[in-house]
């Protein structure tokens, strides 16, 4: 499993003389690992590798970012969308990372400010996948006041309104009937979760475009940033979605084809 | 609003020596209108009115169905799909009522079990619109079996999988993207909301076939019946839905044209 | 391929002194086989075998119906949901066959008719699967008018509009996504092909009403039958399809399990 | 209606002293103004104003690109996406024209080749809306090999298979349930037609990235190009899009919200 193969990663690294930091105390305690705080995690490193699912690559990428360590992704999830390599590669793929053969992807990521219903901003983060604003109760029916940089577009009755980039296009956005969008374009999606009206579809506005989301009816809001962190929306409060001014580094151990990648984890032909 | 509209119908009928009670103490007590409690409310009762939108229609229709209460909707919501007449037809409506004259049109029930790991019912109840099975922490990702009639047909990770009847293809059923149904026809909709898979489609069974929803990833689940009442599922628990023994009846003043009430609340045309 | 599959069965049958009648001339001439007419194949048959895809067996069911010969489908085609037994499975099919050890399974059909701006029939006929109305010439939008049983519902610009059987969920209303319907409910499917507006939902009508589709704008239509059969529609025309008053009869090796095999077709799971 | 509204025009643009000429021999013989061939149609002209729906818009359209003379659109149609102006607008429109008082917008286009079955060449054209490979005949399934810069992605059962511009994300592609693209975004869209697998959602390329489709399996294939050219596809042969190496110009008389006009041709809120 993931705290298996990332013990064994480290003895593999540590024989090579390598400095290794560890991220979790619950792992690491004992282990004669230095444990690092969240805060400052990045500093100095030249990389970070993250074992388990896509869930856990989203939160290494929190500790990734600004710093600009490139991040590596060990997949012993599901899907795996993020993870470059698959567990049985890892052994490989550690010998290419000390050798220093490898090239950096940087994908956009998204910067979400809440605003209170005077316009002030309250909180504040990023996301690489997605910022998903929701109600809060397990109530049925939410409506969602939907604007691109200005302009009302629309008033959606639905569960979420996910901001997306196009990493985050083959996660929550797919599960909502968003399109699969490749990391070259520089966009932003609007995939409304369930809505309830005529109006389905997902917008894809430009990164330089502004995505603005107030829930107008339906009881308390929060917005989800990749599934990492929880932001309560005060009432009257609203959400807004701009490129974030950093990206997240990936490194890739050979050519990145992200055709190929959809084609084999959706299993298409 | 809802309450000064029912206050207004309850001078009415009682001008014509009308025999009424009410169902929420909170707005008759001190009226001198007897408040019944739910368990008994339909006893004896010829009608029930309902003012309010869907919500408040499939509560009284709990209140209602168990003794064949005809249950007339008076629409103060949004779209009101239940609704025999808006707020502003109610005068005539009552008149109608009155005079009798008045038709009653059936609709079909799901019953619904909720089934513990060793297959022992520890919960039931009932809905017209639909039952949800839904995660109940707001994680992203629950992981559904979903079968029909002892036959294992996928295990679809989505937000939540709806049965839902005829009546209920117009409400959450259609936010997922559920086809729309007339209520003549005896089926039941199984439809996935927000699935992360390439299977995103609307299974129709027959009405007289039993759906079983069984999450198996995800942490805690429940089912909730029309939004109105939400049932916890015990771990390794699943839900059964079959057709209801009993049908809600609604009142019509004239001829029920399903068509034509699909396409003035959608807009269509 | 398919010929010499049905040339090996011919022998087997034959060999069983069972007689065998075909229905292909340039198939069967010169094989000692009697080749009958397309208009009274039926009759006197115990049973009719398909051997190809779905297309096939679509045509097949046109020679079986009107004498209500049941049907066993060799599936040597792509999905082939339709067939009873994949071509490896044939010389034991043939077996049971022969045994009397098989169940008929009967598939509602539809009853078409095309009329003239006057309203008079000028055309009519029948499908198993679908009845899809659409523009002859390959200009990209035609408009339709679509009703239920008198009542319109909507304009909708689209390529074509479906009017599906149970069986057709499958088929051609399946890539317009439409939703899965069990072949158990009484139900007809109206699903458009490519609509230019916001309202792009599956109706499902129960298999009593009537739809009605009338091209009224974008030149030249025809309603094309199952993809066997295309009747050309006169200027101001309209088709109308009601449930057809005999069923197709398909021959069962075992109980019938729909949701297995949408399954299996499908690769869910 | 166009015709009328287009010499209304004339005049009064003659009036102003503007040298006028016009496309269509049918419409302009007799009239005084020189009509030029297609051919060489947009040399030297400042303006070309198109009379029309959205059709009418992209014949006009190309005309204009090789030249680079902007487009002024005036809309009779339904829709009209692409028309700066409706008809009632008309005559302050040309005011602001004639004084020079607008705004230019530049329209990525598509590349379009036709190769046959060794590769070559045979074909090649240009589209603003939409590139849409489909079959010919009227036969119900043509199977597409769908590749993006060399990366086989996916072999699908369609009616037809769309390449699209942002500009075009509004037309066939819209119907065929693709996203909504702003005109900024730098992107292609693969939209499949009525695809016959669980498989059938669009995928966004970078604008820098080729698109290949090739039909395997139906029979004859073409690419239609805004509806107003087909090229017909060789036995094996294939369709590359890429990014036109001309934009559309399009005359603005305000800030052009995209959003806005989004909302009001499809009626949202």
């Amino acid at each position: 499993d993931a705290i298996s193969a990332a013990r064994d990663a480290v003895t593999r690294l540590r024989g090579s003389s390598v400095d290794v930091v560890g991220a979790d105390p619950e792992v690491w305690d004992g282990s004669g690992l230095t444990v690092r705080e969240a805060r400052s995690f990045g500093e100095g490193l030249d990389l970070i590798v993250a074992f388990g699912g896509d869930g856990t690559l989203l939160r290494a990428a929190y500790l990734a970012r600004d710093q600009g360590v490139p991040l590596f992704g060990v997949n012993l999830g599901r899907l795996g969308f993020l993870s470059e390599v698959e567990a049985a590669e890892l052994e490989a793929g550690l010998g290419r990372l000390l050798e220093g053969d490898y090239t950096v992807d940087e994908r956009m990521t998204l910067a979400v400010e809440v605003h209170d219903a005077d316009g002030a901003v309250v909180g504040s983060s990023w996301a690489l996948n997605e910022a998903s604003v929701e109600r809060v109760s397990p109530q049925r029916l939410m409506v969602f006041e939907v604007g691109v940089s200005g302009t009302n577009l629309a008033r959606v009755p639905a569960d979420a309104i996910i901001c997306a980039t196009p990493t985050g296009s083959t996660a929550y956005a797919f599960s909502a009937r968003g399109p699969i969008v490749s990391p070259l374009v520089q966009a932003i999606l609007l995939v409304p979760v369930a809505p309830h009206s005529l109006f389905d579809r997902t917008i894809v506005v430009d990164a330089g475009e502004r995505l603005e989301v107030e829930p107008v009816d339906g009881g308390e809001a929060a917005v989800s940033l990749d599934g990492r962190e929880s932001i309560r929306l005060p009432d009257g409060g609203s959400v807004r979605v701009v490129r974030g001014n950093m990206p997240v580094r990936m490194v890739r151990l050979g050519e990145f084809d992200f055709y190929r990648r959809v084609r084999d984890k959706f299993g298409l032909r």
